[in-house]
């Protein structure tokens, strides 16, 4: 199973793809899409709903887990955020993904064991657990790892959940 | 020429296509694209993108106006304004439509002379600007609407500022 975490931003939006191998995650994608703070803001969002869309088709994961941001993040960056993550939903439905969204608390709680670890701990925290040579760079990219890694953490807990109900349902 | 104002929006968004004329302003198109609020987000989302596309492909408008928010929505709100108006502004930019982008302000005060109108008069300004027969409704159409006619009002004296500079380029 492919897993592509997506870190949503307009400038910098990070990606990480992780497949589930039996001797354990392992990277196969791992990058940001740019888009130019000199090109007018339709120009960015076509151009950033363009890369998501080929990197979709590139990478084909089964499932694409986007960052759920709140309320701790000032409006303007919310706006900016929530386009970002707007473009990259839509494009994943389009293409039959399973779409998840976690909260960076979430992320940091599954992944490093702790929901309030910082950039540092959570970059090596995803190069251990996807046996990276060196610290995965920008950290973008680290937080898109992050996330794709959260849902492998928790998707297991989650099916034997859905397993458990379905044996017992339980009064209506 | 033709003027395609968009209000965006998850559950409810709306849109009003304005025709240039030498005889006045004429719609051409009223109405609000929904999604279901039971449907998944990214589900949401992409079907908004869909309509969207097929609503720019068929009224084919010259420029797309899109409302710019600010920071008197709570971030929540932001979230979903700016997830929908990405998908519009990356939708008109494929398009090869020009994007311009006006704050609610701006458009009451070039619609009703009033940057603080409320909802029932810009109904009413846009009901008589475009000569339409009933109150323009939903809300949400008549708000898209005025984000055409506030564009059509203030284009020509953009234009005109664009010309006296282009004969004053005045000191580096």
């Amino acid at each position: 199973m492919f897993v592509l975490g997506i870190d949503p931003g307009l400038s910098r939006c990070g990606y990480g793809c992780v497949e589930a191998r039996s001797s354990g995650p392992r990277a196969s994608a791992l990058g940001v899409v740019r888009t130019a703070a000199s090109s007018p803001l339709p120009e960015r969002l076509a151009d950033l709903q363009r890369e998501l869309r080929a990197l979709i088709a590139q990478l084909a994961p089964d499932v694409v887990v986007i960052e759920r941001v709140f309320f701790q993040v000032n409006v303007r960056t919310a706006m900016s955020v929530g386009q970002a993550s707007g473009l990259a939903m839509a494009e994943a439905s389009v293409a039959g993904c399973e779409v998840v969204q976690y909260s960076p608390n979430e992320v940091k709680l599954a992944v490093a064991g702790d929901g309030r670890a910082g950039k540092a701990e959570m970059q090596r925290m995803v190069q251990v657990l996807l046996g990276l040579e060196s610290l995965p760079r920008p950290p973008d990219a680290a937080d898109a790892a992050a996330l794709a890694l959260c849902h492998l953490a928790r998707a297991p807990m989650g099916r034997r959940v859905a397993a458990a109900v379905a044996r017992h349902p339980g009064p209506r």
